[in-house]
């Protein structure tokens, strides 16, 4: 008899939901609004609706759901289930959230960062399975991150930890989204690369992209940086230099930190391939223990759209 | 009726050792020479000479005798008792360091990296009793951590976890002593402030640590600086600066990683006081997420001379 977990992806627009058979696989999923001005009740009263409809949906008998795993934008305790606040939406502060999605529905909760989850949702069923020490790390808008050790996912004090977009990378660098100044992210996310490709793009144009984005500079994008550098563009092999320069540092200072079997890093970045990994490796030489470097894979993620659903419902997996 | 754990420090030249009382109390420390050419086995051999003689002059029942715990100076896995290497020392490739000694000496071993093990020292009898998430960093000739996730001390895959001293704060900057350039001890640490200082006495002699070392730029020490910058000594409240600023980048590092709730600063550096705290906690500001630093005391360590023997006792005790 089949058993399966419910996995919700809340996001400050959209609620994700999948129904997740106990070997891995998504067999539906489901998106509503968020509505996140309603404020969190009303949020997880809309969720347990959406959970009452996708077992009736689905056919599913209640005793063979595990649980509902679910992944929130914002600072979590995952051991205790308390959401300390989520930026941007409404009645999240000190919410007891996975203990309130337990009441409404009977079902087993428990929570985690949304980002955070990516990494346990990539040992059930991703690119590091069988793994227990694991970094992950998304490349994409910003840099957001998991750390799991001994199998057991991190959260820290306040649901913090794995903030690692946020790690400084230069004194008094580039400003980043979140106020600061030279952070992580600010350099080697997908749109640290591209503030850098637009800041010199206004005084060199001599690249294969500047007819492939129209002469318009803000179109240029993380996948035709790489795409000319595998075609030996010099102005993408430049840039392709200033991304491992940064993702090196950052990738290093984890190393040196947690000294993980394996790094899995996902988002835009990461789709660059072998130009970008092999490089990657080189450089860690320089910038980390030999002890840690040798110990460790650093290796894409496997998870693509559905990383947030199955990683939430990781969560209920003993992994 | 009392009960005992011994504690035991390996370094390259001596080996320190404790009778350890399990409220904490150190009632008696002894001191033997390493002499790790010999090879591991035969350290463990005289260690077991050693733990014999001192139950024999301390009179204890063995059966009082909770285990003991032993720092190693270098990367071990301390859930599994297995020494990676130890720079400097012979034949600790892969080394079973508990299980070995648990043969020979009928008590239970429990093995930790040297620097690793103070965090748990500080735990049990120091400036972080009562914390099960904690960061431990000394800053003395290097900088070494150690660091503890609900109530765990972290190892790492291969030992090597909590190297927070070859955490990169400069894109090829300093050498550091383990020849990558631009670790995090290379400036923070005592020995890093010392080589700042010495650079600029090159240049700037205008300073009242001048006369107090005679004229001898070699002799300046950290707490030169500190005490002149208490008087108001411009030469030294820059090398403050200096040393603000670095040590605050590596700090914000670790709180953006693992959001702890204590991070326990020793080594020659922490002796300065609240002149460094203070100004420290302020450059924080700066540099980590709102919600970690709100969350996290940061504070001097308590554990002095003892700390490498009571951080390995405390590897046997429930924190």
């Amino acid at each position: 008899m089949a058993k399966y977990v419910i996995g919700i992806d809340i996001g400050g627009t959209n609620i994700k939901a999948g129904v997740i058979k106990k070997s891995g696989e998504v067999i539906k999923s489901y998106s509503i609004k968020t509505q996140a001005s309603k404020g969190a009740d009303d949020v997880l009263e809309r969720i347990k609706k959406l959970t009452d409809e996708i077992i009736k949906e689905n056919e599913l008998d209640k005793k063979d759901i595990i649980g509902i795993g679910m992944g929130i934008p914002g600072p979590v305790n995952t051991d205790t289930g308390i959401v300390n606040f989520c930026p941007n939406m409404k009645g999240w502060e000190n919410y007891p959230a996975a203990e309130k999605l337990e009441e409404l529905t009977g079902f087993k909760v428990k929570v985690g960062n949304d980002v955070n989850v990516i990494t346990l949702g990539e040992i059930w069923m991703g690119a590091a399975q069988g793994y227990k020490n694991v970094a992950g790390i998304t490349l994409g808008t910003g840099i957001g991150g998991g750390m799991v050790i001994n199998g057991h996912l991190v959260s820290g004090t306040t649901g913090a930890a794995a903030e690692v977009g946020h790690m400084k990378v230069e004194h008094g660098g580039k400003l980043c989204g979140c106020g600061q100044y030279g952070c992580w992210e600010a350099y080697a996310s997908a749109t640290g690369l591209q503030r850098e490709a637009v800041s010199r793009l206004a005084v060199n144009t001599d690249t294969v992209i500047w007819d492939r984005i129209g002469h318009d500079p803000h179109k240029i994008e993380a996948k035709h940086i790489f795409d000319a550098a595998k075609e030996g563009d010099k102005f993408a092999l430049s840039l392709l230099d200033y991304e491992i320069k940064y993702l090196s540092m950052g990738i290093a200072n984890i190393l040196n930190l947690l000294n993980p079997e394996i790094v899995v890093i996902g988002g835009g970045i990461s789709l660059a391939g072998d130009i970008l990994f092999d490089r990657l490796r080189e450089k860690l030489k320089e910038e980390t223990l030999k002890v840690a470097l040798d110990a460790v894979k650093i290796v894409p993620a496997k998870l693509g759209n559905d990383a947030g659903v199955v990683g939430a419902a990781a969560l209920l997996m003993k992994l």
